[in-house]
């Protein structure tokens, strides 16, 4: 139980957790599992990426993305990216997210990282709240491009 | 002349840039270079992350670091991030900026990358509207945390 590396068999229900979000929703499709069983094997293979779910007794309820960023900035500080933030829409408000959130700082600070960051859309103002609480400041734009 | 990976005898170069800067100058130093040296190695031995520099004819006058990201959201995008762009003093309001920016994006867009993201702090409003620009969008609010 807890956070734990996510196995290849369990990416569709990740997907699931993709799609039952408010963005998710209209970008995210299950018709197709490939791109995403393609993105899982890199994120796999990659020393610096790792895919996490949250564990309930056997039962997936959470996932979410790491990625370490070594960097020269900040005296050659090391970052913590966590990206795809997600928890299933029956157990939302249970204490999940937080405690995925302890526990991948926790292991952030193991690995070496000496901030943790994200990007969240404007519109997810409940997502803002959610981070403030744990700490995190809104100190930067985060902006995109298609490219 | 163009964008080209940094060599590691041009990481002072590089750090001098980075302390050239409103918020560089009070978090960097040239004191010692050696976490900068370790954060240089780990950046050029993995097969994500690049640090480049711009080459104006052997003189280095701009940087940035490129993280390539694999991910399981928007049907399994990739995408291409950036950090720690700066142009040298002396060689601002040149051009250089742009010409780098559109060397990355084309980089980027070669290694499968979807879209582009980065985070700029709020402050840097000189900054904002120099990627408004270039096609960035602020959609997202960047959140940081000190581990």
């Amino acid at each position: 139980m807890g956070l734990r590396e996510a196995r290849r068999d369990e990416v569709r229900q990740i997907v699931e957790m993709l799609i039952d979000d408010q963005l998710g929703k209209g970008r995210e499709s299950l018709d197709d599992l490939t791109p995403y069983l393609k993105a899982f094997d890199a994120i796999a293979a990659d020393q610096f990426n790792t895919q996490y779910v949250w564990d309930e007794s056997g039962e997936i309820v959470g996932c979410l993305q790491l990625t370490v960023i070594p960097g020269l900035s900040q005296k050659g500080a090391w970052r913590a990216q966590i990206e795809s933030v997600r928890v299933k829409g029956s157990t939302r408000g249970s204490g999940v997210g937080q405690k995925m959130m302890h526990a991948i700082m926790a292991i952030a600070r193991e690995r070496g990282c000496d901030q943790m960051q994200l990007t969240t859309n404007k519109v997810r103002t409940d997502a803002h709240r959610f981070y403030e609480a744990l700490g995190f400041e809104k100190t930067h734009e985060g902006m995109k491009k298609k490219l």
